[in-house]
């Protein structure tokens, strides 16, 4: 009985807890008096305000407020740049204490609204934490700080022969501690895996101030629950991640590629069988371009990599890398696999184009890289980062087409194209549509359609580029009611005030 | 102000949340009562019961209670043997309103005590749950029961040319979801990753029935916490795993090894390096073996893979193993790193041995894995299995053998031997003191010392053997009071009754 009333007892906080989430009552605005307390530990160049006495014009605040994209804009009156994760705690305590909204950002690159305000709440800008704190060149183990550039990263290793795992086109700008907070996928996802596997461990301030280091060195350690991976995807919901340990591979000393023509998608997949068990280890990329992307590609610039009669009666391409120890050898594995493939009683492509030195090597990536470019000039793009099963990808794309037709929306008046590429490797098609204008009508006509299509294949609404403000009404179309409902509770049990990047991944 | 008193308010019902967990009222027995609502969903072959009216001998429970090493002993009255996941859940809604503790138990082939009931749990065996959900030879993701033997899998996805990611000594009786449940590790980690990165998703029951469905099929899906990796390395603490889906490697189409012997540990590091960037992507193993455990395994019958000139003046030796996509590649890659090796100005070898044959292939590991064996044949061993930085393994070796000897327990009277070995690629050493008996000295002379000198590596007392019930009183070794803390707060919010796998993992 003792055991019983006790069940009922935690029964009752427990719904508690979850009445809470619901509830929650609006968050503190800064004031002058906040920031005179942050005054007390940071230095004045780290306390960027509108507010007196800092007193500074708004538009030094917009980098701040406004993504890239000029999709999403914030109205925070204050930044501020802590350099150690001392003062990160000592920040968020405060917050956390006041009920004041805070957004963790570190490159602000996000696709989807993850790293600027919905508010007015601060912004802690990661950008003066920018230190690596420890390298082995043996395990191949980094240690830096969250605000750390993820190029310079790369440069740091790369005199030790090592790489990072990871690999962006926002390379150049994106912070690794950003690149954990999205779990952020990439280019080097189907040969290193994910961040999750990679990550070995993290140092996040918890909503409360608390310090969690688990910034461990180690490449096994098996004791208790892995808290780190609840962070890594969370898009700084549920702490401010300030530190990273991550596993760097050794650097391939050799890359190659190939294009190849395929006469059906039938035969991307049984092709994808073919390329895996003959290149097995040194396959480092396998990326899909339907026939119209090509077209676009090349219509829009990008040197064409196969003549007029080697594309004629190919339906779609497949780009091909490899990177291995050893160029020969890794050259004579590509050289034979083409062989074969051209030799094949039933070949499965029509043709294929093998990069004879780096500029080629560069342009064919180019031509992958140069659908993106070539989309946005041929007219206003809707953009879906999808993951579905690899046998639904043209499926997919076709089924969108002839949806958009049924509506009387395709054509030159609406629809101009619509178009798939992607990793074929990672399960993740880019699904394009190519419009004229942006209008009602077609976003109607997209949305929820593509969204339940993915639900009807189990997939993702989100393949690599996170929920942030963008996605959370879509969330239930890749989450259970379920899955849901936990990430709520774990939410309310990290951040009962709800001050972490409040609107983000969870309505 | 509002918001302040609701932070308050939240403030109070998260305290209460803390208090509850250590002020635990005890679980109850299973009753005949109990058994009778079982037998409503259950076939009666699927109870097996020492209660009425079952009433089974003891004894036929003693697989189910003991583990295999004889080290730990429960005294449940009955084993449950669901077929589905519903059934799963309906056994664990019930016993969680009657809060009845529950063992999930796989192959029960841990080493940590971790799937035998502490006191009289009802044991919940996956045993029956054993079917392949689906594969797919293109992505090569398999989605299995969590009954499903590592073995059996192996063998299913072989002839479509995959492995599983991980390999076990225990593959034979081993369960999948054991696998998973306790984070397994094994001889793939350097070159597959952690199960954290393979595993793409899990079925999971919760302490209160509800069931969790994050099997996707998915290598990329970034909407919201990735809460499965609570569930990995857990123990069974937070819930019942029922499905896995997880990402199978292709298979390699040749593996190769050799032995090498160095005159001082020193080298081991510098040659890690050279190694990993010569054979890069094949290096599938690099075993480290010191000079008494070879000694100690040739002793004990392991056929001797250097010649007495050999191993003359060597401290230490390694085992390096490939595993790559076309065999003439690898020996040619392997062939020239022993070369440079040996041909080097200052050599960081004295020799070293290339297998030549399947044979020799299998005795070069028969040698390594037979240092166990020579272990326990030399006499009792007291086995840590402890993660430190690689730059510390020797040092680790020798200060125990130093601090035994301080206290005069070095010589045929008490310890005869401290030995290292271990994955050095995985900065895993086991480290093993052989004595000529168990006793009371010897055992507190080594804890908390070894468990002190990793934490002052800031090692792990687990590198992957788990907490179990054999290590909940060493979590504070490599977890911060911060940690330990959290994890409290997540048994909690999953497992208020505490009825999931009590005693494990957490005091």
């Amino acid at each position: 009985m003792l055991s019983l009333s006790r069940c009922t007892a935690r029964s009752i906080s427990l719904r508690a807890l979850r009445a809470h989430h619901t509830q929650r009552p609006p968050l503190n605005s800064v004031t002058e008096h906040d920031l005179a307390h942050f005054a007390k530990f940071l230095d004045p160049p780290a306390i960027l305000s509108t507010l007196p006495p800092v007193s500074l014009p708004a538009d030094e605040l917009d980098q701040f407020n406004n993504d890239w994209m000029g999709k999403y804009h914030g109205s925070s009156t204050t930044v501020l740049k802590p350099k150690t994760t001392q003062q990160v705690s000592e920040i968020v305590k405060w917050c956390n204490e006041r009920c004041i909204g805070i957004v963790p950002q570190g490159g602000n690159t996000g696709l989807v609204g993850g790293s600027v305000p919905v508010k007015d709440e601060v912004i802690l800008s990661l950008a003066n934490m920018n230190k690596v704190r420890s390298f082995d060149p043996v395990s191949g183990i980094l240690v830096a700080d969250a605000g750390c550039i993820l190029q310079s990263l790369t440069d740091y290793v790369a005199p030790h022969n090592h790489i990072m795992p990871i690999d962006l086109g926002a390379k150049g700008s994106c912070q690794i501690g950003g690149n954990v907070a999205t779990n952020a996928g990439g280019l080097r996802l189907l040969r290193y895996g994910s961040l999750h596997g990679t990550v070995l461990g993290l140092e996040v301030v918890l909503p409360d101030g608390t310090i969690l280091d688990q910034l461990t060195t180690l490449r096994k350690d098996n004791t208790g629950y892995d808290l780190k991976q609840l962070f890594i995807g969370a898009e700084g919901t549920l702490g401010v991640i300030t530190g990273v340990s991550i596993l760097t591979p050794p650097a391939p000393q050799a890359s190659n590629n190939v294009i190849l023509a395929l006469p059906s998608f039938k035969n991307v997949l049984p092709l994808y069988e073919i390329v895996k068990r003959q290149l097995s280890e040194i396959l480092s990329a396998f990326e899909f371009i339907d026939r119209t992307a090509y077209d676009l590609a090349v219509k829009h610039g990008q040197g064409r990599a196969l003549s007029d009669q080697e594309v004629e009666g190919a339906e779609c391409f497949v780009l091909v890398e490899t990177s291995g120890g050893r160029r020969e050898h890794d050259e004579e594995k590509l050289a034979d696999l083409l062989e074969s493939l051209l030799e094949a009683e039933k070949p499965l492509i029509n043709t294929g184009v093998l990069a004879q030195s780096p500029a080629q090597f560069a342009s064919l990536w180019a031509l992958r890289e140069g659908v993106t470019e070539a989309v946005s000039k041929e007219g206003k793009p809707y953009k879906y980062d999808i993951s579905v099963p690899l046998s639904t990808f043209q499926e997919v794309v076709d089924g969108t087409r002839e949806h958009l037709r049924s509506k009387g929306l395709l054509g030159d008046h609406a629809v101009k194209h619509v178009i798939g590429y992607g990793h074929v490797g990672d399960g993740n098609l880019h699904l394009n549509i190519v419009a004229e204008s942006y209008t009602p009508e077609i976003q109607d006509a997209l949305e929820p359609y593509v969204y339940e299509v993915v639900a009807s294949h189990r997939g993702s609404v989100s393949a690599e580029h996170g929920i942030g403000a963008m996605k959370t009404h879509a969330l239930h179309y890749s989450k259970s009611d379920v899955s849901i409902a936990w990430m709520k509770k774990i939410k309310d049990l990290f951040d009962p005030h709800g001050i972490m990047n409040p609107g983000k991944v969870l309505e």
